[in-house]
């Protein structure tokens, strides 16, 4: 099935708004194993998107709209596509719909006539529910069965509707579906982990592996192109057997799950109560594990100690150590991360130290401190960028750095 | 001038890459003031982006094309617009970016092979440089005038490029311009900024006034159009002014100024050394005030107190109070503050307590203190969404308020 995505809004065109629906489209299409060979753009204006909709509804099988469905006169994307398919002869109001508009606007009824025009669709349509929203959507389907789905601008409200009502029609056109694993990789950059699997590459052609990275690390997706999912996860096990095989512990999750809940179940498993002494990092590690639900039960008190003298004050690191070796040096470092160990409650402690920049001559250089069990796991980083990219790449390796010791004392 | 934005990249179409590129292009577009109706987005495909161009290029005064400029075999878009316009027997060797290419190969010369197709040009052309990436762009000029811009797909290398290079040639055919500024508001939602100010939506219509929100708060956009800045500046300024006189001390900065920054100068004027508290936003509050640089003058050490036993040992507050109004009151949070002052060597307190959720039944409420100059104020707010939207939420209102604080001290 060849699809055509056409996002409508005025805002869009200004750059007031960036699309991220279209984004989302494009991944759902590829998942369905449907084609998608271009995306338009165009603002709330009706001649304009009348042209384009009557040019490319016998090109495409689909056309898939975001935008306009609103009750305000700007809002003309269903009215558009309806003429397009020259169905207004059939439009009628859609019952269930307009009991559910009446039911949001119970006792504001001067807001019920100017919600009527969302509730008129052609008889043959398929309506499509918005739960997050008023506006519902819709599949038009026209007199030569061209499709037009119709959805609404709000991500939440287009998602949602896509995902609940527009899918499901959708997965019935769907002969073979593209199926993705992702595994996520700590510790190396990107250049290293493509080294690693390389000859991987040519190996396989189906599942393909591609790795790519953001701000959360680097990340290997494995996509096999199958009849169902079952069939597409047993072409994908043994391609990610191999990975493990390659990466082993270095591989800390998959298929989307954060490290910050990786650390959550180690800290579980083992009864862990844990504690940051945070100077560069000032706050964020805890904030990000504190992120993740049911923390409360291993994460008690956490210390912010950007000033050496905190660093004294708390932690007991000695002058002499700050002086002989800098604030920013792996002693100060270790003598953060034991001064937690021994003054407070806690049986896992993680400790930073680092110049952010951006006027440090040093900006970059970064100690990040684990203690687990007797053992301290002290790391120098330099990392590149700006202040709050070496703050956050900190960040980051502080909690990889956690479940390797945790990991390590298992060994 | 009509201009076209036509990105291409198959990771477009598959959902792998965001394209941020036109939402930048879009902005830049209108801020010269020229006409942007469609955005098109295609495929590495040589064949379907010829006939995109063929199509388009008599029918807009511009069109500007990122992505496929790189040196291997997908990277076409250069050479599909010479064909579009017709123009292959004008190529010829750039000699200035066969040089740039040349030094930066030196001593790799197999590379240079690779890259010789990238500084070939036709010789009517304006050549683009690229100082962030190998891969020169061009405005490409056909016999008839028509212009395509070819830009590289790396936003950095994009932007730069077209900064330092296109939009100065752009600006030479603007005969007007869009001028925007911001202003910042704190404290009240879209809803209420917008009755606020709906009066002014009708009086104005050079520049136009337009709030949005987004998770950093609600901003009021005053857009002028104008023959040059100063002009523009001139329409805004009333304008402005009269923003001021309906939302006073609400609007916090504005035009890009963070919150942090805003309190930061404010510390520094002050000369203030300001200590947080947390529980709900576990070290969020400091961690995004520490994202500031110099933030270490203001802010020595801070506290996360997200047990019960921490805010007792480390802030001396009651257990009596926590019996009898529970953990997420008014009172312990006023104590939390207190503790702050009383204990710690700082003259501004910050202490947060609150239900995040999920499972909570009181998942939102949460208690925000400040403490400054003998006054506490504490505020209590019912923040509705996920975990991470409360949390997030109630670092933005606690830092909004310590700006409040300290503007209230003066009075």
């Amino acid at each position: 099935m060849d699809v055509l995505i056409l996002t409508v809004g005025t805002e869009l065109l200004l750059g007031d708004t960036l699309d991220t629906n279209s984004y989302y489209l494009s991944k759902k299409i590829r998942n369905l194993g449907f084609n998608l060979y271009k995306k338009v753009t165009v603002g709330d204006n009706t001649e304009r998107l009348l042209k384009e909709l009557r040019y490319y509804k016998d090109k495409y099988d689909l056309i898939i709209t975001t935008g306009g469905l609103g009750p305000t006169k700007d809002d003309l994307t269903k009215e558009t596509a309806i003429k397009a398919l020259e169905l207004e002869d059939e439009v009628e109001i859609h019952k269930l719909s307009l009991e559910t508009v009446k039911e949001h606007f119970k006792g504001r009824e001067e807001y019920l006539d100017l919600n009527m025009k969302q509730v008129m669709f052609p008889k043959n349509s398929i309506v499509l529910k918005n739960i997050k929203g008023t506006a519902p959507g819709a599949l038009l389907i026209g007199k030569q069965n061209e499709k037009i789905a119709v959805l609404p601008g709000p991500p939440k409200e287009m998602k949602t509707m896509f995902e609940n009502e527009l899918e499901p029609i959708l997965k019935k056109y769907s002969d073979s579906i593209i199926y993705s694993e992702t595994v996520h990789i700590a510790r190396l950059g990107e250049s290293k982990v493509f080294d690693m699997i390389s000859e991987l590459f040519d190996k396989y052609t189906n599942p393909t592996i591609a790795p790519y990275f953001n701000d959360d690390g680097v990340f290997i997706r494995i996509t096999a192109k199958a009849s169902s999912e079952i069939e597409a996860k047993k072409i994908i096990k043994p391609v990610k057997e191999e990975l493990y095989s390659i990466l082993g512990d270095l591989i800390y999750a998959e298929n989307g799950q954060s490290i910050e809940e990786v650390v959550k179940d180690l800290l579980e498993k083992e009864d862990i109560t844990l504690m940051t002494a945070e100077s560069i990092t000032g706050g964020m590690i805890v904030s990000r594990l504190i992120d993740i639900p049911g923390m409360s039960e291993f994460i008690k008190e956490s210390l912010v100690v950007y000033s050496d003298e905190a660093k004294v004050k708390y932690l007991g690191v000695s002058e002499q150590t700050i002086e002989k070796y800098t604030v920013v040096s792996e002693e100060v470092c270790k003598e953060m991360v034991e001064g937690l160990l021994k003054t407070y409650n806690c049986n896992l402690a993680v400790a930073t130290t680092g110049y952010a920049g951006p006027d440090d001559e040093k900006a970059g250089l970064v100690y990040v401190g684990i203690g687990y069990k007797g053992k301290n796991y002290i790391k120098e980083y330099n990392i590149k960028g700006d202040r709050n990219t070496v703050r956050r790449k900190a960040t980051r390796y502080a909690i990889e750095n956690i479940r390797f010791a945790i990991l390590d004392s298992r060994k």
